[in-house]
């Protein structure tokens, strides 16, 4: 059984200035970051600008991040569709490419009929089909929907979903999950704005935005954590929230490849109709950052 | 200038019972509505599964309705997508298979980032480019955001944007934006619940689930209206509210196939994670439709 | 059978500078407005800062707005409380006050248990203790719920339950309301920014905040309604939209009630922790009502 | 300074069976609930029905609870009113019937008024003239709006405001709220569903529905947190969840007081129009108690 205790990026995908896709930029960043006792990288999750791309360009993503992941670090896909063929589709190419696991974003345009039977059916027709174990993906936000406990319950009742990524912040919804589901399933904090409440509640590890500017960070809230270090722990997660909204819920996906940029890594465009940050804005991430003590990413 | 005065059905996408796409079934359904004095139709809106279909079947559903579409009659093409760059391609498709005008959703997935700025850049980038003239598309029910009177305003401050339908029935809007926009903008009103009050307040005409089972009474209430006879008009408004809703808000897109099988066109299934309708529901739905007088589809 | 046809507005409470209850002002304000010819007026609305007065000060604003409402007018009477007792001893306050109906705010503090059980229960028990007859008062903006049509109309199946204000703006559902409701259920719409679409629909009038200010204007939409005269109606409800938006969703009270010390009539202060308008914001409200047409109060 | 360290049960208002006020079954709870080593005990916040009682009925309950409140014991009183005028009266009556300090819900029905400047000033008025600490209240499920972290720490920048009692469950915001508040700002708990995880961010206690029917078990997770004892107070919270949500969000006030009945406290009737539960739906609810190994309250 895979173990995804600890922290994972969910990589940005990398463009070029004309918008094109840039499988080298992932492998750089990947590269970067492998220096980091990190748990393994998500590709294409909601920072992967997933709906953004081409159905060859999702494989694409798929190949690059396989071929510089290095063995031993866990490879997690985005797969999530509007249509469970697709998803499907999505998953088995993602498989093919050499994925660990698949994390599956649910269904959300036609958001009055995603109801607990819908969706269930959903995800059980996708991990019947795919090769490699299915997580959960939850992110109220962007979709505009939020599972409930007894929904999420209801999905995981399938041997091959195996875990959940929760980006919604209920941290009683995730208590209760972890509480009520069966042996062995994994629940990941979705944001490193909660990750240290989620540890306490018994969540494994996260994908966090944040790993990929400041995954020494990350990955220390989560050693104190695992070292019974709580008061270290609490210092460090409450000194990471402002760095963290700023590059999630408050500037998003172009503040997280600006960080990057600036970091040392490659960040570059995300692509239209997101706009870049404006530079008054990126002076006052930058000083967020500098702030919170973030440093360079190493060489 | 095209005219969009009327009523346009938006067609829901016809699917195989293998829920392969059928094209034939598509235009089957354009050629009998096409008997009726429908000023045109929409195909791949919401109700067309547009998030349903991969790349290849979009241009081949274009391909289909154009083809069955008489002359003289209206071909709008739903061609939203959540990156600039898809977007264009899809309405340049929609052009190259001779659609009249595309009917662009905006993005919606990164909510947040989706101020005025990005959405008048990604609409003014569409329209620059296409060939056919654009029309603004907003449905809050599905894609989680709704687009105030300023946006829409600011966003139609190009030549090549000539209306908007809009969904979300908040009527005070809508006065809003036919009142301050630029000469010859036309406002659709986007669902039958609300034809009427949208036509007396300065809306051209409907792009209306309900027209595709009742096209009939939709441009009965639209003539009504035209020719002053406002009692009448609003008697059969209110007549057609329950099945309105039991088509849209209510059960959605597999109650609206439902119906289309019951009375004598296409509906066949929707695509998978979207359900079929429970045989007690289907009941509940004909009898709605029978108590508001709604006929079999003239052969 | 009372009947509700025309146009109410809904007067702001009147506060002197030291925020105290000014009786004085509010009959002032009825006496200037009742040159006008409207249906009658409305005390203790949303408007009427009803949450901010003590039990004492609401008994003496609806004596004082009895001792100024010239027969023939009607006067309306804003009873709702969170508990089903206090509503009814408002009710009864307000009947012996000389109120000619009560317009009742369903309780909303506690939303997950105000189900359509819970709201039947409290409407009936207070219509059925009341010698004046009810109307439903839908305000989601304000209640954070939105009631239904079905609530709506299982609430109205009482004798003494005779009509609905509907501020929501959902015409679909007022139509569906005015539809499928019993004979002689009066529904009046609740703000200027949808008065003709909702009488296109059926509804016998409106409550609306902007007859405190342009009661002639609303008046004229109406009366231009009544003649069949729909082009100049829409021109009319379109050109007050802007100022309607700006004395209510936009700037609110504080708004409206500089407004009204603009035009001549009293306005004064609302309760804290409401506060005064910026200068240069009631600077663009001035702006707004002229560019509307706006003239001061008829001496 | 006041220490808020530790766990408080919100006390239900007790009603007989007519639903008058009935001080005397408050004050039983209240001894009842002393034998625990709780903190203290809030009175009228929102599982007291604040909003449900008159002006009376509020001072009688501030001084009955006073009077049962052991020495020691901390007596927290909810005092939020809608005007400022309102809540500083009652906060004085509070102070004057013996109240520790003031728990003050933010006024809500002006949402589109209520921004930060106009809360500062309410706040900030009412702790200027109180005799008592004031903590600010967050309650969204109730009040329909959420208060954001960086309005709750300018309302806090006043030397009389001293805590904050969130309901919300945002645990990143309530991190942002601890890390950047003033030195000996005391951050609460305002559900039982999240005290672990909000304890691991440095909240100093709870104020807890749950605490007047599981004193035992909330001060437990509360101990086994201060011993680094995680584990078990994981294992605990997680049991704790299930009854908590059906106290709270899922049936609320009547559940509450049901449970208390059950386990021999007084629960007695919620004001109408909240509806007593059904028996088939209470039933539930005890077996939901017994699975959390929940018992009765020591006589």
């Amino acid at each position: 059984m895979i173990s995804f205790n600890g922290i994972f990026p969910p990589l940005p995908t990398s463009f070029d200035d004309k918008e094109n896709l840039s499988p080298e930029k992932i492998q750089y960043n990947i590269r970067a970051l492998s220096h980091y006792p990190l748990a393994g990288f998500l590709i294409l999750g909601s920072n992967g600008e997933l709906v953004m791309l081409s159905e060859k360009e999702k494989t694409e993503a798929y190949h690059a991040a396989r071929q510089a992941i290095p063995e031993g670090k866990i490879m997690l896909a985005g797969t999530g569709g509007q249509s469970t063929r697709e998803t499907i589709r999505l998953t088995a190419e993602a498989a093919r490419a050499g994925a660990d696991a698949a994390l599956v974003l649910h269904p959300f345009y036609y958001k009055g009929l995603m109801d607990k039977e819908a969706l269930m059916a959903h995800y059980h027709a996708v991990a019947e089909s795919s090769e490699i174990p299915v997580l959960i993906y939850n992110m109220p936000a962007n979709s505009g929907m939020d599972l409930g406990a007894d929904m999420i319950l209801a999905i995981a009742d399938h041997p091959n979903i195996i875990g959940l990524k929760d980006s919604g912040g209920n941290l009683a919804k995730m208590g209760q999950v972890i509480g009520q589901s069966k042996p062995g399933f994994q629940v990941l904090a979705g944001s490193a704005g909660f990750l240290l409440p989620a540890l306490s509640l018994g969540a494994v590890g996260g994908i966090l935005a944040l790993a990929n500017i400041a995954p020494d960070e990350c990955i220390q809230i989560y050693k104190y954590f695992l070292d019974g270090k709580l008061p270290q722990a609490r210092k460090l997660q409450q000194q990471m929230i402002p760095p963290n909204t700023a590059v999630t819920r408050q500037w998003g996906v172009p503040a997280l490849k600006a960080a990057m940029d600036h970091l040392g890594l490659y960040g570059g465009p995300a692509r239209q109709p997101i706009q870049p940050m404006k530079p008054e804005t990126k002076n006052k991430l930058f000083e967020i950052l500098q702030h919170a003590g973030i440093q360079p990413i190493k060489p």
